[in-house]
């Protein structure tokens, strides 16, 4: 007899089938037993008059053979009427309820028992959107004729200078782990010109934030031929709506699933310069942090509710940072070379995306690694692809979970993380 | 004025614009500079009276205003008679002449200046066919309901015991990299029964072969309510269809850079148990090696040659390796336990992917973790998914580098990589 998903049921009402999955919850009344059957893609109702179905622990999985039948009481109007249940396999009840609308449970038991406790649909609508935000970043870029790579993650130098980098034991000498896919997928760039990466990066942030992880999922892009970093912001903007619209017209269950209000994407993205940014700021946190070369994290919150106010956008793009606090590749502002051509876009008042020009002449290389006080010689194969020719390109990153918890009004990134890895965690 | 890319110019005959892109070859004769300008995505012959052009080193990248023309005997028919030529950036040219259709290099200067040489049309070509790759295996599995996932690369212990992982300071304490995802590919058939993942995977690999590398990119694949190991077979082969399918398909100018012939997916892979595979390579090879739990290089490609010969089929599948040659989680074969309801598919003589059934009962990995005299601690979270209750669930591994390199007949694994990562090598 052929089985048949809880996603399929519409189409077989009144037939007698199969259905697989797991015990998700039970109660009897007045001899009867309704079981909330979950598979992997959702949940129906099974109504059974064999009273030792109640007896069967939670999470175990079984087989039902029965008749699917029209029930305006059931959820999406549907129940299964058991005939016959086959226990696959006894589980032992998982110590938190699963089958309320969303979990009660604190964020270190969420972690702890995350093996289990992700089963739930509230915790599988988050890494459905994930999967839906990974495969629209991929078709969006497809179609602008981009091509996926696969950069190595072992790296015989750090990335962004010797800052929260992991140390490998390599056959008996020390490599790092790619901080980012960054030297690499600009060394493509004079393959392909247009390259993206979707993979795991690692910092050793030694910070214990709720914005940060020591592995995340990088969707990265490099670009060339570009104007200037606006180009850049042009792409990133394109690839944002695809990934939104993706969301909104294929996601809408898990979206609402997880109460998540999904942004509208402002015609053209409200932004600031830094300079401006830094004035404005100040203004509105009554705080004066203009000396500062960077963004705070509560700058960022006030910028992006001013950007929800004043525009009307949950997006703002910052241009310009200050050269001394952007990676040594940066391209400087032509015309402010204190300044440069790189961007963050605030997402809600958080930072999603880095990005911006980067130098493309072998020459401006050396000048700011010497410049940085930094040895040439860790970086020769990365300087090789400058030196044999390279056009004006530039890129961004977004932060998968970063995108997830924005989007899902997570409080914590390790809540929109399947598995998350800090400081503190390596397990489960 | 707007550039066009050469996968363009056949729309844009007679019309004067810009094209952009690297100097690939310069020839001059009789007053006129034949230029080969090569973008990201090919090739365009351009033809200018102005000698300046020929001493522009190769690899140089430039902006060139002219007008598309019909050329009988350019390539593809058309050529672009340049009016303004502007050099963008300076090139230091390669030492290995580009021009060629093949690269005339011996391997360690392959991979020594991948950076520059990687440019090659025809090594672009095998970069190419390994993004087509991972698309089409991709969109295979999103047909079949499956969800996309990403798994932690830092875990807590090694996944197939202590060989061959590599050790990371995890902030002051010991961490792995994941050898696969499989405990996680696993752990999340409890969440979504069936799921795949493209990442990659590391390999402490202490050996100098043709057919390893320390990293490389894993296409895993994992599902629940199997009947047994054949299940996943008949999804692998699937899977396997439809990648060829692409490539044949989207591919055909890549496979004819490389040349490449793509095999034939037979009706139904031929097929032995690892019983029959032994005793037919007795006969194959001369040489008796049945008392060997697994299969030599030189077995496998006897029996792949046999294979050929015998049923035209260049695929191979060998079933019920012993239960001693596979990891702990491996389901035995239901009548006689000491084979497994495992299997590898040999591609060409080459083992490509490896996959089989799991045990899926708590108690069965207790058991078979108490054979094997492994402590149970290390594997606390992954048996917490088996004590909550697992169905029966299967999956395989195929890996893209050992996938490019069969289809495309590379004679080593390093060839079919783009920044390949070994035993000695960590750069470029």
């Amino acid at each position: 007899m052929k089985r048949v998903r809880t996603r399929e049921i519409h189409a077989h009402l009144g037939e007698h089938l199969v259905m697989c999955g797991w015990i998700h919850a039970i109660r009897s009344f007045g001899g009867v037993t309704f079981v909330v059957l979950r598979d992997g893609w959702g949940t129906v109702q099974v109504v059974s008059e064999d009273e030792s179905i109640a007896t069967v622990p939670l999470e175990s999985v079984v087989r039902i053979e029965g008749t699917l039948v029209r029930a305006a009481k059931a959820p999406d109007g549907v129940e299964l009427k058991a005939s016959l249940v086959t226990v696959v396999s006894i589980a032992q009840p998982p110590a938190i309820m699963m089958g309320k609308r969303t979990l009660s449970a604190g964020l270190p038991t969420l972690l702890d028992q995350a093996v289990v406790l992700n089963r739930h649909p509230a915790r599988r609508a988050l890494m459905r959107l994930a999967a839906g935000a990974m495969s629209s970043f991929r078709a969006s870029l497809d179609e602008q004729h981009f091509t996926e790579i696969q950069t190595p993650k072992f790296v015989e130098s750090a990335t962004e200078g010797g800052a929260n980098v992991f140390t490998v034991d390599y056959f008996g000498r020390p490599a790092y782990l790619a901080q980012s896919p960054q030297f690499y997928k600009q060394i493509m760039v004079g393959m392909f010109e247009r390259v993206y990466e979707v993979g795991t990066v690692f910092r050793a942030e030694p910070h214990d934030t709720v914005r940060h992880l020591s592995e995340y999922v990088s969707l990265d892009v490099e670009m060339a031929f570009i104007e200037s970093h606006e180009t850049v912001m042009s792409m990133l903007q394109h690839v944002l709506s695809a990934m939104i619209h993706r969301l909104t017209q294929q996601h809408a269950s898990e979206l609402d699933l997880v109460g998540a209000t999904i942004p509208a994407m402002p015609g053209e993205i409200p932004r600031l310069h830094f300079t401006e940014a830094k004035g404005l700021a100040w203004s509105l946190t009554g705080s004066d942090e203009r000396d500062e070369p960077d963004l705070s994290p509560a700058e960022e919150r006030s910028l992006g509710a001013w950007a929800l106010k004043t525009h009307g956008s949950e997006f703002l793009f910052v241009t310009g940072y200050p050269m001394v606090k952007r990676p040594f590749y940066t391209h400087p502002e032509p015309t402010r070379p204190r300044y440069s051509n790189s961007f963050d876009l605030l997402f809600r008042g958080l930072e999603l995306v880095t990005g911006g020009q980067r130098l493309h002449r072998y020459a401006d290389y050396i000048d700011a690694l010497t410049r940085a006080g930094v040895a040439i010689g860790p970086f020769a194969s990365y300087l090789d692809a400058f030196r044999h020719g390279m056009p004006p390109h530039g890129g961004f990153a977004i932060g998968l979970e970063r995108f997830i918890m924005q989007v899902t009004g997570q409080t914590n990134i390790r809540l929109a993380t399947t598995f998350p890895r800090d400081l503190g965690r390596l397990a489960p």
